[in-house]
């Protein structure tokens, strides 16, 4: 009979031992949780904490009790694992309620511990008014502490995807929010021009956002807390939420001599196994491999620690299980909008020196003369060689979540953009489109593989020099509402036919149109009429976006 | 110089215009249609007349000025084509308003002329209350029969997606409907267990269902139309739909003695030229090759339809592009449901006579704890020998799209059940779950794959025998409110553990819950105590959608 201890009993440990124990039905099975609480739903708490996810309750979907009922599992709370001494393939423990150190051996080790906030070295962070969030005793904390000061003003340091959802679940609340973020941008996954879609609906939210900012200092007043910010302002608030970010637990497996990966996380193979053969990690705490460039990774989220766990329980209990990688699928809601990624983003290709390019499509979420529909914002990063997907992101109302899936598995399936013009997806008025945003997004990305179409990007316009011309193909009345690039002409699409005289033909003409399908049309009828023309990616909205400063 | 003359201005005609322009410059483009408009959104339809839609232009998406303008195009509404001498490469016109005939040549030839509404040998069907619907002047006319009539009662015949559409947009005017379909289900893509969840929506929404029942007659009367029934029923009704089904215009085709396919299609082939090389043809008139079988298929769906042109334009114009197989992708709204397919279903399978198996899992549309959440119901069918997908169908009130649309792209890329399981989608909680639904079917499949569990599927309950016991592992209470299948005995799964020896070694255990989930848990438990069992796919759900009778 074999014997499995598991450290840490949520997202990895728990659907390791469930899975275990329905591989296996002798097997001895202990789970240790130094916390209260196991199977609990992470991913709710800022949920509960803005009051979507009303019950407390709701968040917890299994109990020690029904844990053994169902799964004959020996779980223990409040039992902190202390160290492993691997030669006698034993742990040592802390039962936390009674004191009482005690041992318990293993035929196998499972470890899944995740990630702990980071707490950045700045003075006086220690205080009764900050906190950090990761599990329900933290969660309660907060609430407790909204209940007893009834803050007017909160502050959230750290725009991740759990700052963001703490942002807006305070501005639920009816707490004035300030967030400060170190990067020029929140989101990191997501390039900077889509993140500032994101910037933009934060302030329309009223979110007093400080971005490439530091938070230096923390001093406790009598009102709550006076935080000093690196742009030398100073923020009077009454709470605040740190959410720099989190790091892998990997003390217990460091001191038990397993390899630790140059990211900081334990290092594992493909089948979950770390530098010992009797133990296994999985989750928050262990580096993953990328799928695109097969470095390593952290990738601290809950679906791949569900799927790690039950791997390794098929490894212990003899199945040829494996990992087969990471690719970074995420997503978070930002007030009305999402935003979520799969693949590499812009600046990580850039940072890889790879060869790359990307196009910009604003589509609709469904048909467009149905209501209901809103912008699919779609920025697709490929390899300009042979359309091989690299990357996408995504912001929007709606539908967000959709695209993104299909690319991260079409990412997986060593896709490229010429396939996605071939998609055949779910076409009905009230939830696609003939020609969906992403048959749209391969038809532009095709055209600039093949050299059908050249492209302009936003970021390239700034050295536009005398030898361009900007042509703006929009009409009047949309240039009066939103304005125009600096310099450009306006001869709208449906009249260029008539006007190309007014044109040169010595100079390249950049053309845009509000997302860059007009542009498109006008470019081709350009270049087809002996004209040198490129078309701008993703046309005024996109420029814009990438323009934007908060 | 080019000249491409196009025969029909709406889906793929209209498509092949626009991306033949923008391909050349110079071309002579003349776009024909019989009809008073091109560029409409058929889809749409439906729609307008149900309420969603409110404004009627709101379906217009080009018209034969704004096509001029952005394309120069020579669009000729009210053109009808009347034949072609494909020797000559000449077509002959009828301009159906001054009643004129006349000649145009061509160098290449695009046909689009769609699929016309099949009308049934049925006596009296020809009568001013009966209408079909493929265009915007059928939509005024049923629009100004309502208007007129004011009916109280209207019946569709045919439970294909226009009639269910029209079911609901008749439905929500506040006119009672009745449903006739010969069929013993409606929406023939999806297998009859699926249907069944749709018949009980439109049961639920008071629709009066008659099922493998034919129209056999109409008579006219002082109040509107009375219609004889196969089930020697009478239906008094004030207003009928006829949607039977639309089947491919091939006359002008056929009549110039291009190869018309076994399915009664235009054959084309990849780049969809028909048997003449200067003739092509695109959308719904043209039969399409099948992805998994490589037999001719009908598909007549509108993202086709639009690819197809634009294929055809790009090969006219020098680029080698290829239409890639069709899997036969489709959605249909049905009141709060939405219900969608992927590839093959059971019946085509079945009918093939090829190997495959099953499983059927209801999840949460989004992490369960998060308000909102539905169940998406999902069918997968795949080769029990390697996995290999071959078809999905899903029901449910949200995320039925993205479900699809994810599992249209697995099959197109040739994935397996075992990809599955390593899918890595967004998971937040207002948009998924840590094991999506998707990973969930993957889990269950490979299980079934590599035969680490064994199924029972509801269609072979009925062949129980005396060697089997049927065992619900639901909650007393549960069976209370909804039942249970009879003979079956009951033990929770969080008792089963303990009361092991209730249970018969000799006999095979058909184990089943609610969805199967804890009949999965309960079937490992009892095969590892050395227990013959068996778990129930979909568990009492299924089990109910595959018994109801409507
Ligand atoms: C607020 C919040 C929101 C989130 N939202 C999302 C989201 O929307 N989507 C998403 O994909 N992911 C989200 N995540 C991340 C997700 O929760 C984690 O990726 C996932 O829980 C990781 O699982 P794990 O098993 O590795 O670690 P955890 O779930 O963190 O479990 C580790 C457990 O191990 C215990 N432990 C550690 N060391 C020991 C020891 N020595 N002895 C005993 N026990 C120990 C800890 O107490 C802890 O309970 C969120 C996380 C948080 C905190
Ligand atoms: C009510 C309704 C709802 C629909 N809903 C959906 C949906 O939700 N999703 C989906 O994918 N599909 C849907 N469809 C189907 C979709 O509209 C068609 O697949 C698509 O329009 C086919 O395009 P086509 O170019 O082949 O034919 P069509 O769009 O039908 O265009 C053919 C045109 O050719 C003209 N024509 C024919 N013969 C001649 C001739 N000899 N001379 C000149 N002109 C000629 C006709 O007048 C017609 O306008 C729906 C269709 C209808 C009718
Ligand atoms: C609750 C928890 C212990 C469940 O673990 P689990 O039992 O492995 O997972 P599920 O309940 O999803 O069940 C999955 C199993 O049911 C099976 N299953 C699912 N649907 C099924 C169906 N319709 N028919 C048959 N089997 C089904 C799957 O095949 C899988 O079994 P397998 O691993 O033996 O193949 C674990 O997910 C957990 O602790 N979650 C909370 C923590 C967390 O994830 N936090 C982060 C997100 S907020
Ligand atoms: C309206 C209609 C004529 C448009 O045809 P179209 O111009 O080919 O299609 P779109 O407007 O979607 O534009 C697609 C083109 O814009 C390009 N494009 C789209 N978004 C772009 C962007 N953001 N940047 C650059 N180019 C873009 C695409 O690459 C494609 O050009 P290409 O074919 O040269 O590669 C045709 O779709 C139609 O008649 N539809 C109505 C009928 C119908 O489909 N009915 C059934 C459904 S209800």
């Amino acid at each position: 009979m074999k014997k499995l201890v598991i450290v840490g009993g949520v997202a990895g440990g728990a659907s390791a031992a469930a899975r275990a124990r329905r591989l296996d039905e002798q097997a001895e099975i202990v789970l240790l949780e130094r916390g209260e609480h196991i199977s609990f739903a992470n991913c709710g708490l800022p949920y509960h904490i803005g009051g979507d996810i009303e019950q407390r309750d709701a968040l917890l979907l299994q109990t020690p009790a029904s844990f053994k009922a169902r799964f004959n599992v020996d779980v223990r709370v409040h039992n902190e694992v202390l160290s492993i001494d691997s030669a006698a393939q034993r742990v040592t423990i802390l039962n936390r309620v009674t004191g009482q150190r005690y041992q318990e051996s293993y035929d196998a080790l499972i470890l899944s511990p995740g990630a702990a906030p980071v707490v950045p070295p700045i003075p006086g962070l220690q205080n009764p008014r900050t906190f950090s969030l990761r599990n329900l005793p933290d969660m309660d904390k907060i609430l407790t502490a909204i209940e007893q000061h009834q803050p007017k003003h909160a502050t959230v340091v750290g725009g991740g995807f759990i700052g963001l959802e703490m942002v807006e679940a305070l501005h639920q609340r009816g707490i004035q929010v300030s967030l400060v973020e170190m990067a020029d941008q929140v989101m990191a996954p997501v390039d900077p021009e889509m993140a500032n879609m994101l910037h933009q609906e934060l302030v329309d939210h009223d979110v007093d956002l400080h971005l490439a900012t530091a938070l230096q200092r923390v001093e406790e007043t009598p009102q709550g807390l006076r935080l000093q910010l690196s742009n030398d302002k100073v923020l009077e608030t009454e709470l605040m939420i740190s959410a720099i970010g989190v790091k892998p637990e990997v003390s217990l497996a460091a001191n038990a001599g397993l390899t630790i990966g140059e990211l900081g996380g334990i290092q594992v193979d493909a089948q979950m196994r770390t530098s010992d053969p009797h133990i296994f990690a999985v989750g928050d705490a262990v580096e993953e491999i990328d799928l695109l460039t097969g470095q390593p990774a952290l990738i601290p989220l809950a679906g791949p620690a569900n799927r790690q766990g039950r791997i390794a329980a098929n490894v212990i209990f003899g199945q040829d299980s494996r990992y087969n990688r990471t690719q970074g699928t995420a997503i978070c809601r930002v007030f009305s909008l999402a935003v979520a990624n799969t693949g590499l983003n812009e600046k990580r290709l850039a940072q890889l020196g790879w060869d790359y390019d990307k196009v910009y499509v604003h589509g609709a979420s469904h048909a467009s003369y149905f209501p209901g529909a809103h912008p699919v914002s779609l920025k697709l990063l490929f390899s300009p060689k042979d359309g091989k997907l690299l990357g996408a992101q995504a912001v929007g109302k709606d539908g967000i979540d959709k695209r993104i899936d299909v690319l991260a598995v079409a990412i997986r399936a060593g896709m490229t953009v010429f396939d996605l013009t071939e998609m055949e997806l779910t076409y009905a008025p009230p939830f696609g489109s003939a020609k969906d945003v992403l048959n749209q997004a391969g038809f532009v990305a095709s055209n600039r593989v093949t050299g059908e179409t050249a492209l302009v990007h936003s970021q390239a316009l700034d050295d536009a020099g005398d030898d361009q011309l900007l042509l703006d193909v929009r009409n009047p009345g949309e240039l009066s509402r939103t304005g125009t690039i600096a310099g450009a002409i306006n001869i709208p699409v449906d009249q260029l036919r008539e006007r190309l005289a007014e044109l040169p033909k010595d100079k390249t003409i950049l053309v845009f149109c509000q997302v860059g399908l007009r542009g498109h049309v006008a470019t081709k009828l350009l270049t087809n009429s002996g004209f040198q023309a490129k078309n701008l990616t993703g046309g005024y909205k996109t420029y814009q976006a990438v323009n934007a400063r908060f």
